[in-house]
Formats: C-alpha cells, sequence, structure tokens
C-alpha cells in the first residue's frame, strides 16, 4: 500500500526561512512562530499519514453507494470524519466566533495539502463545506451565519455547491433551476443540478447546499443568477433540524476517480431555499466559494503530485534492475536500484522539483490571502487574483504530469491497482476540470486578469520579480543559477504581454488563441521566483553555518534543476504564444 | 457511447499521394492500387465501427472474470473474435502459405490501426498472437511452423509473450523461470511470468505461449537466456489437440484501463516446452516479437488519439456553451458551439495535427518494414530499427496526451464513465508502459541504436530530411512555411546528436540524461518532415485542380499548426540536452 510522509520539514522552511511569517506584518502571523506550526504540521501529518492514508485506497475500491435515497460512503470514512472534527481540523482558519480557531489561511492550506495528499477523496468533504461556509460568512446575514456556522465550521453539517446543470457548465447564464419567492421571505428552488461533489452522504447530520437559480422574472443571462442556501433537512428556530426539504440525490456518477466521494445528481423540487446576499448577484457571492475552491484545487494538484513522488521514490530506491552504466553501485546485489539511471533520475527531479517549488507558490498564494483578508491590503487581494488561475491551472496540470511521470517509474506496476499509483493518477485527473476547466482559467487569466484594474496587478508582479533580481545579483553564485534564469523567463513573460497587447487589440483571438501557453509560462516564471527565493534562504542557512547542510545544499541542487531543464520551457510557450490566432483559427469548424 | 470512424480518407491520401507506394520497387508493392486499398480499408473500417466500437465499452465495465482456472472474456468478445477470423483480419499480412492473405505490412498497419482505435483490448488478442506466429516464422523449424502457424495465421489458436517475473522486468538477466532438458529434444518449464496479457481466455482452442526461461546450466544473465513454445494444450502428431500442459492461470491483474483483455498471472509448473530458435539466444528470437509489438504499440497510442479526437470534435461541435469573442456565431441558439473558443481550437488542432503526423510516421514507417523484408534492402532495416524506439516512445506518450486533452474538451463528462473519454485515456496509458517502458525506448535510441553500424542509420535519416528540403525549396510557400522550421528542427537533432558525441565520451550520462528529450526531439522532427511530404502532395493535388479542395487546404492549415505551433518545442529539448548530467544527477539517493 502506498505511504504518505508529510512534507513537515519542507513547510517549516517556507514557512519560517522562505516567506519569513512571523516577521510578516499581518495581523496573527505573530501568533505563528516555529514551535507552534511545527507542531500543528506534525499533528495533522500524523492524522494524514495513520488515519486518512489507509482509507485512500479503501475509497477507491469501495466507492459511494446509493440506496434508497441514502449515500452510503466508503467503510472507515465515518469514523475519520468524527477524529477530523474531533480534532477542530475543520475549523483551523475560521473564526472563533463559530467556533473556529481563527489561525491564518496559510496554516490552512499547509494543512490542508497533507490531507489531500493522503486522501483526496475524503478531504473534499470537508473542503466543500469550508467553501460554503466562507460564502455565508462574507454574504450572509447574521441570522444565517448564526443559524449555520457553527455547525458547519465543526463539520456537524457539511457544505456543497451547486452550479453545473446538464446543458449549463461552464456557460451559468444558461441554468434553468427556478426560485420562485414566497412571501415570506423563502424560496422554493425546482431545477437539477449535477456534478455535486459530498451532495449527499452519512457523515453528517445535515447537508447545507448553496444553489445558484433564477428567480422568476429575473434579468436573462448570468445577470439574473441567484445563491440560496437550500438545507437538506430545515432548521427550526431554536438551531434544531425540522423536516426533510425537498432536495434529494438522483445518481452517484461512475468517475475514472476520486470514487471515495460521492458525486451527486442533485434533484430540487420546490426546496425551501433562502437568498445568500443579493438577488441576482449570485454570481459574486459564488465566487467567494469560488476562488477559495480554485486555490484548494490547485492545492490538489500539488498534492498527489507529492504522494506520487515520494512513493516512486521508494520504489526506485527499493526495485533492482539493470547496472549503472558509469559502474556498479550494488555489487552485492543482482542489480542496482532503479534509482542509479539517468532517466529514472530526470523524471524524480522533475517530480521533486515541482513538488517543492509548487508548494513554495502555494503557500506564498495563501499568505497573499491573509495579506488581503487580515491586513485588508488591496494590492495583495489583486495580485492573488491575478494568482489565482495560475496556481489552479499550473499546479494541476502539472500535478497530473508528475503522477504519470511517478507512475511510470513503476513499469507494468504502475498500471495495476495494486500498488496505488494508478489512483493517484486518476484522482488527480479531476482537478485539472472542476472548479473551471483549464481551459476557463487561462480564459480568466488573460482575458480578464491580465488587464484588471489597468494592468495594475501583473505590472506589480514583474517590479516583485525585477525587485527580487535586484536585491540579490551581487550573489554571483544565486546570479547564475537561478537570477540569470529567472530575468530569461520573466522577459519571455514580459513579451507574451506585450504581444497580446499589441495584438489582442486588433483581434481578441489573438491573445485567446495563446492563453493556455500563457498560463504556463506564468506558472513557470513563478517557480522560477519560488526557486530563486528558496535557494536565497538555503544559501542563507549554509552561510550561516546550518547544522543541517544536506537538507539545504538538496534544495539547492533541486533548485539548479529547475531553472535548467524546466524554466526553458518559456521560450517555447512564448514562441507559440506569438504564432497568434492565425494557425489555432484557419479552419473551418466543419473541414476539421 | 463514443463513435469511432476509420479515417479510410486519410489512409487514402497517405498510402497513394504521399507514400506513393505502387511506385516504390517493393515486391508486392505494385498490387496495392488505390481501387485495392479502398475496399479493403472500407470493409476493415466498417467492422472496426459496427462489430468492435460497441464492444469496447462492454469490455470497459464487464472486464475478465477467473473461475475455475477459466477466463471468460466480455459479453460479445467471443462472437466478434469469430467474425474477424472468418474475415481473416488475423492473417492479412501472414504468407499464403500458411492461409494468409500475404499483404504489405503497411497495409496491415492501417487496418491495425482501425482496429485498435475501435477496441484496444479485444485487438491485442490478434495483435499479440501476429508477434508470436511472426516470432515462429522467424525462428522456428519447418516442423514447428507447420503446427502452429496455420492455426495462429486463422487465429483458431492465440498466441503470447512471456518475459516479465515479478522480480524481472526490463532486466530480464534476472528471470528464474528454469527448463529441464528431457532428452527428447523438449523441456520441462516452470516458473511463474506477470503481466501476460491474453494469456488465458475463451476464445480460441489452444492458445501458444512463448517464453523465456534458462536452461539448467545456462550461462548468467541476459545470455543464458532461451526461448521456448508453450503450447496450453500439446499437439498430437495428426495436429489434434492433447493432454492439457502445465501451464495456468493464477490470477488475472486489476488494471487503469484495457479491462476487455486478460492480465495474467501465469504459472509454468514442468510444462512441457520446445525450444524456439537456439539455445541462450532468446533474446534474438524474442526481439522479433519485440519489434514487431514496439510498433503496435506505437500504433496504439496514435489510434487511442484518433477515436479521442473524432468523440472530441463532435463534441465541440455540439455542445453550446459561451458566445465566440469576436462575434455571435450562432444566434439561434442560447450558445455558440465550443468549437468557436480558440482554446478549444488550439486543443483540437493540437489533436488534429498530431493524429494525421502520426499516422503519416507509422504507415512509412511500415513502409520501411516491407522494404526491408520483402526488398531485403538492409538500409531500410537500420533506418526502422532506429526509428522503433521513436515511433513507440514518442506517439504512445503523445497519444495519451492527446487523449487527456480530448477528455478535456467535455469538462466534466470528460471525467465520468459514462461519455467515454475516460476509457480512451485509461486505454491509451498502458502503451507508455509495455513492451519496454518510455524511457527504455529512449535509452535504447541513444544508448544502441544512435551508434549502430557507426551512426550510419542516423545519418541516412538526416541526409532524408536534408535531401527533401533540397530537392523542394524552390517552391516558396512550401519553403516558409514548412521547409525552414524543419530545417531549424532538425539542426537541433543534430546539434543534440553531436552534444551526445561530445559530452557522452567524457560521460556516458550525459546522454543518457538528455535520452528522453532527444526521442521526443526526434519524434517531432519525424513528425515535422512527414508534415512537408503530406503538404507537398496536398499542394500537388490543388495544382492539379482536385475535385476536393477542402481536403486539400485543410491539410495545408493542419500542417501549418504543427510546424508553426508544435515543431518549436525541439528548441527546449535541445537546451535540456545540453544541461548534460549534472543538474539531473547531482543528489545522493539518499538526500532526494
Amino acid at each position: 500500500m502506498p505511504r504518505y510522509t508529510a512534507p513537515t520539514k519542507d513547510m517549516q522552511f517556507l514557512l519560517h526561512e522562505v516567506l519569513n511569517v512571523t516577521g510578516q506584518d499581518v495581523p496573527g502571523y505573530d501568533e505563528i512562530e516555529p514551535d507552534f506550526t511545527a507542531a500543528v504540521l506534525e499533528e495533522a501529518g500524523k492524522i494524514a499519514s495513520e488515519v486518512l492514508t489507509p482509507l485512500n485506497v479503501v475509497g477507491d475500491t469501495e466507492g459511494c453507494v446509493l440506496e434508497n435515497g441514502v449515500v452510503r460512503t466508503p467503510t472507515g470514512f465515518k469514523d475519520a470524519f468524527e477524529q477530523m472534527k474531533e480534532g477542530g481540523w475543520p475549523g483551523l482558519d475560521m473564526p472563533e466566533q463559530y467556533g473556529g480557531q481563527n489561525m491564518p489561511v496559510v496554516i490552512g492550506t499547509a494543512v490542508g495539502e497533507m490531507f489531500s495528499g493522503a486522501n483526496q477523496a475524503f478531504t473534499m468533504y470537508q473542503g466543500l463545506t469550508h467553501g460554503a461556509a466562507s460564502a455565508i460568512l462574507a454574504h450572509g446575514t447574521d441570522q444565517q451565519k448564526d443559524t449555520y456556522l457553527p455547525n458547519m465550521v465543526s463539520c456537524d453539517w457539511t457544505g456543497t455547491m451547486n452550479l453545473t446543470e446538464p446543458h449549463a457548465g461552464t456557460d451559468l447564464g444558461m441554468m434553468r433551476t427556478k426560485a420562485e419567492p414566497q412571501g415570506d421571505g423563502s424560496y422554493k428552488i425546482t431545477g437539477q443540478k449535477i456534478f455535486i461533489s459530498a451532495g449527499e452522504h452519512d457523515m453528517a447530520e445535515n447537508i447545507v447546499h448553496l444553489v445558484l437559480a433564477k428567480i422568476t422574472g429575473a434579468p436573462e443571462g448570468i445577470k439574473g443568477v441567484s445563491l440560496f442556501i437550500v438545507p437538506k433537512f430545515l432548521v427550526n428556530e431554536d438551531g434544531s433540524l425540522g423536516a426533510r426539504n425537498g432536495v434529494a440525490c438522483g445518481k452517484i456518477e461512475e468517475k475514472m476517480g476520486i470514487h471515495g466521494n460521492s458525486t451527486c445528481v442533485m434533484n430540487y423540487d420546490e426546496a425551501t431555499g433562502y437568498l445568500l446576499g443579493e438577488e441576482h448577484k449570485g454570481m459574486r457571492a459564488m465566487f467567494t466559494m469560488m476562488n477559495e475552491a480554485r486555490l484548494g484545487v490547485g492545492m490538489q494538484g500539488l498534492a498527489q503530485a507529492e504522494v506520487a513522488f515520494q512513493n516512486a521514490l521508494d520504489y526506485a530506491k527499493d526495485r533492482l534492475q539493470g547496472r549503472d552504466v558509469t559502474g556498479v553501485k550494488n555489487p552485492d546485489g543482482p542489480a542496482d536500484p532503479l534509482i542509479v539511471h539517468p532517466d529514472i533520475r530526470r523524471s524524480l527531479m522533475e517530480q521533486k522539483s515541482f513538488a517543492e517549488g509548487g508548494r513554495a507558490f502555494l503557500l506564498w498564494g495563501a499568505t497573499l490571502i491573509d495579506r488581503a483578508h487580515r491586513g485588508k491590503d488591496a494590492d495583495a487581494d489583486g495580485l492573488i487574483s491575478l494568482l489565482t488561475p495560475v496556481i489552479k491551472g499550473f499546479l494541476t496540470d502539472k500535478g497530473y504530469d508528475m503522477t504519470v511521470q511517478a507512475q511510470q517509474v513503476y513499469g507494468g506496476h504502475g498500471y495495476i491497482e495494486e500498488w496505488g499509483m494508478s489512483q493517484f493518477t486518476r484522482d488527480a485527473r479531476i482537478a485539472m476540470i472542476y472548479e473551471g476547466a483549464n481551459g476557463v482559467q487561462a480564459l480568466d487569466l488573460v482575458g480578464r486578469k491580465l488587464a484588471q484594474d489597468g494592468g495594475k496587478h501583473v505590472l506589480a508582479f514583474f517590479d516583485l520579480v525585477k525587485g527580487f533580481i535586484k536585491e540579490n545579483e551581487g550573489d554571483e553564485a544565486l546570479k547564475a543559477d537561478f537570477l540569470d534564469p529567472l530575468k530569461a523567463a520573466s522577459k519571455d513573460l514580459q513579451a507574451a504581454g506585450m504581444y497580446f497587447m499589441a495584438e489582442g487589440m486588433k483581434n481578441p483571438n489573438n491573445a485567446l488563441s495563446g492563453s493556455y501557453d500563457f498560463m504556463h509560462l506564468f506558472g513557470h516564471v513563478c517557480l522560477g521566483l519560488m526557486w530563486a527565493q528558496m535557494a536565497k534562504a538555503a544559501q542563507a542557512a549554509l552561510d550561516g553555518g546550518t547544522s543541517d547542510p544536506d537538507f539545504y545544499e538538496t534544495k539547492l541542487a533541486t533548485g539548479r534543476f529547475y531553472m535548467k531543464r524546466q524554466l526553458p520551457m518559456t521560450a517555447t510557450h512564448l514562441a507559440r504564444i506569438q504564432t497568434g490566432a492565425e494557425p489555432v483559427m484557419a479552419l473551418d469548424a466543419a473541414n476539421f
């Protein structure tokens, strides 16, 4: 069975030596000192390895079963969910007022990566609850908050997001689910939603569905969409559970992976719903969930890459096959371990440098959220808004690729289910699709985020990169190995942006045809920046006479690999972008 | 349910306008005139669409079941297998002497792509039989040929390849399966083989296992390996079936895909076996199968990409979602079809340009085999030997990527099993692994094939590219759009080869660390060459006043896309290669 070991040491390095959290001017960051975060991460890591990991294969094998309207989760899920609740993990970064522990998002993100890496399907139940609770927190009335949040923060009640309908996926303006006002402030919700993760299950007393629907007489399209709270059981005034609401799971989808999570068709038949936020402004409220969810999905990509890498590494060290061409390494054995072979190394280094670079990117993103929310910093808010599609799209695409590479290390053993590597690939695949397929992320990035606030945030990103390079270019080693490649990659990104500005004006398709390449180009520059920052921190530790030089030397070597072997990809992305729309759009649809 | 439409028109274009088969000086090619190949391809295409396609999902859903030593194939497989046999398809390119139709390999390959695209798991039963028959044909005694071939060519008996053992995959020298001579010319085979495709099933009267084993007292390692024929039922002198042999399926593996094919653990317990070829030269005999199988696997990668593309294209035309930013295209509908969106186009063009370029590459490879075997052309033999790992590695890696992209076009619908897109991805995944994982293909290419016969074959390849460019550079349009990019890509490939020569001498890891990138670089140059040749043929048809200008204009536009958007990847591969071993090998295994 695959193992999962929480990357606690790497997270501590990132939090305290790279991101320097306690030194940041963000409310609450003064409390997350190294000893404290170490304790939290250790504890979370233990749960991930000991409680969630063993259930990962069980979830995949058993899946969820719908019988008489009730969904049975896999054996052991309910007990584990109780353990998570008892430990207070679901409310880690939720307000104390509602029973949470009020920790910063950066801690919630680090812990979230562990849980997702150990068991993605399981962790989604609480992840979606977290997203739904955030939306109520941001847009709910005091009464709504008091009614739902304490139960959702504890995960006694779980939450869902209901957007997609059979004919309306990305294009939510076409949705047909209706909301009829009842005069008492409530609405009757009728319609069908599909692909509802954790839509129905047996681990919570109540399920709070957040449902997009159109109020009778609403404007056409996306501007007529409102968001509603539709609880599975109505809630009495005293907070106790009342009658069953008119919502039911009609079917569980058979999926490629994440079998442990119930993906439901949800049927709403005059279900009682309560408006969340303003009429016809449902998308705004939903985007509170969506943005959080997109970062969470980026995290899933990274998390699956990490766990797959850990197991591929073990296998590469254990499996004896062939001999090192430069000289036998295991003379007493019948063969050398796989890890002696250069192409296996290449694959492992790609995986390792992605996982560590991606983790830095994700945690940096989390600090921007903390800075935006806790520090009311509009610039941080703008920057994370720009980076969100990059985190989601790049980390899930690459995360998936890395699970495929990890599976490949096992040869035929990677293809059979027995070793668990196929599950990582199958589970990771969904992250490229849900919460906005990655093509939609690229569109969001190029079509919306780049130009937001007059392009202010992308300029701020370039300033940040330039500032870091300038500040550190006196360091010869850092300059040659990290700053120069970062500068080159960043220039490619700027050139792509310039191309979009110049050619996108003439024809928006000149920009949109390169949107996917741009998202990846941007992702590489972000990971390049992360590696340059990590290298600086590692060098500082070595210069300071650390007692653990291997860790920091390894960090530097891994970073050099990324800069030399992965970052040059920016040039190809730029070349593709600069061909514009013509080669992409040349064919009539009929001639394909 | 997904559809499959055989790409007959594209194949005819390749055979007769690009490869110009009837004009080639290869025995038997004079018979494969356009009318004849059209008839064969039409018929094969019908079987693919009507018989094999409907069984693809059935095979995936039902899988194979082992009960009391008997493997039950999915519902309908047996009937379809009978239909294939009745049509004589399994022996299409086998000698008439043994009941085959003696057609060239290029026809067998085109037909094989259709069958594989329609149902990979099903087609493997006859594909493996074909490989085993080829090995007997090349290395068997007359008596062995007479005993086994007529029944294998007809697929009354099927065949298997038995290489892998639990501890010995790529490193076959470590195998433990023993062969004890019995004095009567036969051997007793004892041992366990794993991952045996079609190892046991209910569609054939007999199964002819080709098994690698070590004869008692054989030399250590790979030089002590011999190949044996081990039939499931012993064959009496009159050709009738005798006693059950000591071979049995111990288990069927649970796999990520190709569920319709039974992947067996095969236990040999003093099974009677007959030496095929010479003692201790089993690898040579096995490589007759392996080389054929590797081309067949490359074909599978392409075939899955093609069928996935066809369905993604249908979906992109049908599914209404969002509006064209440059102007509404479907004013009477609630939204425009997906295909108006540039990023969907990008994805479809990547899929289309790969499938058509890959098909050209594969069929060209097949003509080289015909030229080598039928025409006794040693140069063609050397060239296809060089290209085999490229065909296998590049077409399966890219083929898989394309199934993932096709799945992505469906959004959430691509992740649920209902639409069938997940199966294409899951089935295509194995092709990167079996018959030598793609890392092993890269090693074979760089470590063996490049330098083979003093580097003669790779030089011949470069001459071929240069010759084509030189011959056609008077054509302005062809030069700018096709020849110049091909020249640039080919220069990158040469530079990589030079780097390997110079730096690989100092340290072989400098070459091996870049082997995977080299395989992909080589693949891109091959597809670039194919597109240049196709463009020339398309332009000739247009200049000649074809009655179907859309087909040829589309061909040119698709080729331009490949040259502009895909071929520039060679620069990044070269950049990676030129970093050598240092970044890849920097870490101690313990420090990962």
